[in-house]
């Protein structure tokens, strides 16, 4: 079965993936209406990863952050979304396998991202809870809120304990965010939601494995986000690593044991594989080996974007790092290259801008590094802020997540700890999907 | 097992249910603290139904009408929430039996609401849509947005069509208001989003039973909503049944089939039920029998309020409207009651005030009798927002419903358009509940 896209005069663009890196490429490449667009996700819309951890902290709605690609293109006619999962390439007739059917290519891009890496172990990939889709960071909201429901029930000190105290694995962005953010609740919020408990029992770990937080950032943010998490009350092991979780014990590798349900995981990202992809393509962290052009070397009309791509350049010889900055100048300049192969211009390579990297530890509490110069403390993160708020998707969720912000931060409070689960139809089966 | 909750001097008020009724008693007996309340409730929310379609349709987030228990209650701390099942009642002994233990009661209030009544039809509960529950509503946002997906990928006419109409079952202000709202969307965003698809093609019908719509509500606002939505272009069947729906066709008594895979049942509500609630106390649609003061007779200090209960009253010979209205006003008065009771004093009979209803069908299209008049249009729309704003809880959710009315008022547009479902393990099952 062939999927149901109409065959026109103009080249097929065919871009998998609707994250940052293949959305932008989808709006740029639209805008000049020379090729037609074929964008294909599993999902129906785009997620903003970078506040992830607020919808899983019951700071933001889902629908906030993320925004509905059909919305994205209403303006554009020749843009044709298919929400589908891609399941294999053939890079010899230039067609991917699809649920929805066959849908060939004149041009590829695979924009397809990176997923949580548990480096192998089967045991964490089952009972640590990762941190990679708006669906996960809900997942994680619900078994925080749950948990503290049940400790209420629980007249047992240890396994209280097991129920309260929560361990983070990773000291990147992500890993700082959610502590931080774990931390403001111990203090802000549980207190208020479960005066039942003594919410001074509550231990919130974060377990680093190099010799300090945010490694890439300048040592200043390092060592000011481990001074604001110890204020906060984490407790930070640096130097350390998770060997074994069982669902209720963690395990480390300086002997410790810390009973805890939830561990998060944040530890690493790997490439999201595409089968028929040759393994030749590959590199270290399963990426795309790309050139300055972002081309698949070796396959013909074939590129990569993004997280996915590696690319070497004279200051990047390791490859750019996997942020959402190096997605959307990656897009931006392939945008560009398709239109000057259209007019039958010369291609440029494509070299990166670092416009810095920032992370928010908490309230008045944040990591700015400019090119230029870095900063910390409340100015930090009110640019933090706005340089998010900048970058979310649509006028109303800008609009509903300052006031979401603004909100909480007078109040005191995330007001969102809703444990909303699926429905159970009434034959007893659980819905996944329809 | 006994539930972990303290005993005390005071006497214990279990209310099982945090719905309009269960949630006002709780609040208003919590004032006095003159007992000790227990608060059960299978969410750790309360529900703000009259909104539930809104959700449905994409135009407001679940947070936005669901209100946490345990927020609620911050300034009382003489009151134990417990997220938790209740199985079943010892009435002889006192206590229930609930997922945490078993839990003694002095007094016991059933506010254990209604549900979708399928009229015994199993095929009917297996595959039609109700919407009793904000996560039934977000299950039915995502299948008519994943059924619209899949309309683009459909060549064959027929079949497109069974993914494009919709039936709704019932002319109450449910089934109104759904069907309007489908309409509207239909209208206003789905030629937006699906530039693909002709959505003249989409049919939206409402089916009713009864020669007119809104039973219950007066012949001009009847006459008047059929007047709306044929205007908005649903086709209303009056004196129609549905005899059969198996998921793909829906068959009525006169004979009719209509292709649709989605069938939306708001055609009744029947009570829950409690095990170990004598059959004797149950009346017509499973509702418990309850004297002037809300006591179940024949059994020692149980009580039943809202839709739950069953009291005639002179004015209500064949017992109270199941609305919130009527919960809220019985919550009250046994609240008092109460009151009445501790002090020793002779307890007042209940007696019910209505304040008058209203439906919406669509933008500056609603109809509102109040007991001395009775108006329809744009300005009993306006009333019917702000009397629905003025009852959601939370000052909060009030400025984020309102802000989300305002803008999709402006724009025509509902933007909440994402099929968000529950994540997937990496062990492959379906998780629901941790």
């Amino acid at each position: 079965m062939k999927i149901n896209i109409p065959e026109t005069d103009k080249k097929r663009i065919v871009i998998v993936g609707g994250g940052f890196a293949g959305l932008k490429l989808a709006l740029k490449v639209a805008r000049n209406k020379e090729y037609q667009v074929v964008l294909l996700d599993k999902n129906n819309y785009h997620q903003f990863q970078p506040l992830f951890y607020q919808v899983a902290m019951a700071g933001l709605e889902p629908s906030s952050i993320v925004f509905p690609l059909r919305k994205a293109f209403r303006k554009n006619q020749d843009v044709y979304i298919r929400v589908t999962e891609v399941k294999a390439v053939d890079t010899a007739n230039k067609q991917l396998e699809t649920s929805l059917g066959i849908c060939n290519y004149d041009y590829l891009v695979l924009a397809i991202g990176a997923d949580t890496n548990f480096f192998g172990n089967q045991k964490m990939a089952e009972l640590a809870i990762p941190m990679k889709s708006v669906s996960e960071a809900l997942f994680l909201r619900n078994r925080i809120l749950s948990d503290f429901e049940k400790a209420l029930s629980t007249t047992d000190y240890d396994e209280r304990q097991g129920l309260m105290d929560i361990v983070v694995v990773g000291g990147g962005p992500t890993g700082v965010e959610v502590s931080g953010a774990l931390a403001e609740m111990k203090r802000y919020v549980f207190p208020k939601d479960y005066p039942e408990l003594n919410t001074d029992e509550i231990d919130i770990y974060l377990v680093q494995g190099a010799g300090q937080l945010l490694v890439g950032m300048s040592e200043q943010s390092s060592k000011k986000s481990l001074e604001f998490l110890t204020q906060l009350g984490v407790k930070v092991r640096l130097n350390t690593l998770v060997t074994d979780f069982d669902g209720e014990y963690v395990r480390m590798n300086d002997g410790e044991t810390i009973r805890a349900r939830k561990l998060i995981w944040a530890a690493g990202i790997t490439g999201n594989k595409l089968k028929g992809m040759p393994d030749a393509s590959l590199t270290h962290g399963n990426r795309i080996k790309v050139n300055r052009f972002n081309q698949v070397e070796g396959i013909e009309d074939v590129y990569a974007i993004g997280d996915i791509a590696y690319m070497e350049e004279d200051n990047y010889p390791k490859g750019h790092p996997q942020v959402a900055q190096v997605a959307m100048q990656q897009a931006q300049a392939l945008a560009k290259n398709f239109q000057l192969r259209h007019q039958g211009k010369e291609l440029i390579p494509f070299s990166y801008h670092d416009l810095g990297s920032m992370a928010t530890i908490g309230r008045n509490r944040a990591v700015v590094d400019l090119p230029r110069f870095k900063f910390q403390g409340a100015f930090a993160w009110l640019v933090w802020m706005f340089v998010h708020l900048f970058q979310i998707l649509g006028v109303k969720n800008k609009v509903f997540v300052f006031l979401n912000w603004v909100w909480n931060y007078l109040t005191y409070d995330q007001s969102l700890r809703l444990i909303i689960r699926p429905r159970v139809p009434r034959n007893g089966d659980v819905e996944v999907e329809s």
